[in-house]
Order: C-alpha cells, then sequence, then structure tokens
C-alpha cells in the first residue's frame, strides 16, 4: 500500500513482538523501508547524520523484524521486532526508561561504554 | 525534564497500560501535554485543523493517561493509557490493523458511521 513519507521520512513505532515492550521511535525513508523488506532487519534514516544506518551495526544489537503494520493514515509505521541486547544506546532495553519528571524506570542493561567507543 | 518540541511539536507513542497494543500515533505541543497532566485525559495537537484537541471529545472514547514515558533524546513521548472504547476513528481498537501489504488483521470493534455523524 502507498504509504505517506512528510519531508520524505515516516516515523516508526518499535516494539518488542515478545514482550509488546514500545523499545523506541525512529525515522525511515523509502530506501530504509526497501532495506528492512529485503534483509528483514531494521534499517533507519538518521536526521542527525543524514544517512540510513542498520539498527545495531555498531552494537551488535539487531532488530529482527517480524511484522510491519501501519496506521489509518498510513503515515505511520509500527514495527514489531525481535530485539537483540538493548535498543537504547544509554543500555537500556528500552529508550523510554525514564518518567516524564526524569526517574529512572528500569535498570540499565549494559554500560553503553562497553559497546560505543 | 526539559522536553524536545520541533517545529513546536512532540510525537506521542499511546500504548494500551493493560494489554500493552500500541494504539495510536499523535503530536502534542506544550499546551497539549500541560492539559494532559493537568486533567488526566490525553489531549492532541492537531496538524491539519490547526488546534488542540481531546481525544475522544467526538466518540466518548476517552484516554485516561496512566503514565508518561520519555525516550533518551526527550524528543518522544509514551502515553501509557486506559482506552475506553476504540482508539482509531476507522472503528478498529488500534489504529494500526493492517500490516504492510494492506491485509486487515484485526476485527472492528464498532462502526465508525454510529460514533462520527
Amino acid at each position: 500500500m502507498e504509504l505517506i513519507f512528510q519531508d520524505g521520512l515516516i516515523p516508526v513505532v518499535v516494539q518488542d513482538a515478545e514482550t509488546r515492550e514500545v523499545l523506541m521511535v525512529a525515522w525511515a525513508d523509502k530506501a530504509a523501508v526497501s532495506l528492512t523488506l529485503e534483509t528483514g532487519y531494521a534499517h533507519y534514516y538518521s536526521r542527525s547524520r543524514r544517512k540510513i544506518w542498520k539498527k545495531g551495526e555498531e552494537s551488535g544489537h539487531l532488530q529482527h523484524v517480524i511484522q510491519i503494520r501501519t496506521d489509518c493514515d498510513a503515515d505511520t509505521l509500527l514495527y514489531l521486532v525481535s530485539q537483540s541486547g538493548a535498543a537504547c544506546h544509554m543500555g537500556y532495553r528500552s529508550c523510554f526508561y525514564r518518567s516524564l519528571d526524569g526517574t529512572i524506570l528500569f535498570d540499565r542493561m549494559i554500560d553503553p561504554k562497553t559497546v560505543y567507543i
């Protein structure tokens, strides 16, 4: 089906297919969606680095994509994934590890220094 | 904590606090976040209508917000909600009712014609 990209990008919500935890939100362009479909591993578009990146290319914490869903407006994607290791570059399982007042809600899974040098 | 709004808006992922189903993604401005905190019910900013709206104001399908989390970059919010009725204006429980190829994955919960006249 026809997806709607805004300025060439579409937001992607990433959910653990097993625990149903929301792991992260990232952005994808058409090429990143195609690469994800072709390889079975999540690829995104980095707005700051202005390039496509494969999730886990540095950390080894890949996301195997089990299913891709789209919303009613076809302008947002939901990736159900099998996440190896931590989704968050801060070492937490999910990027959503804090409440709005800054309280840390979960334990760190890994020390990010051991992954990103 | 300090949230990062882009062009005045921040994306909000909405997850059912009980079933952990991802229900929808919407946008909020500062005022919508404040209204959500003050009232306990989800408010968003409509980019097409250019105004704040209370989820369920027409349909009665309100979202009681149980917890608000933010991600590592503080530029995305996650609302854990208790959703009454259907989150999607198409009558599905979740807006993410289709796979990428257009297959409908879930049953309709309500006939949207009975809610939005």
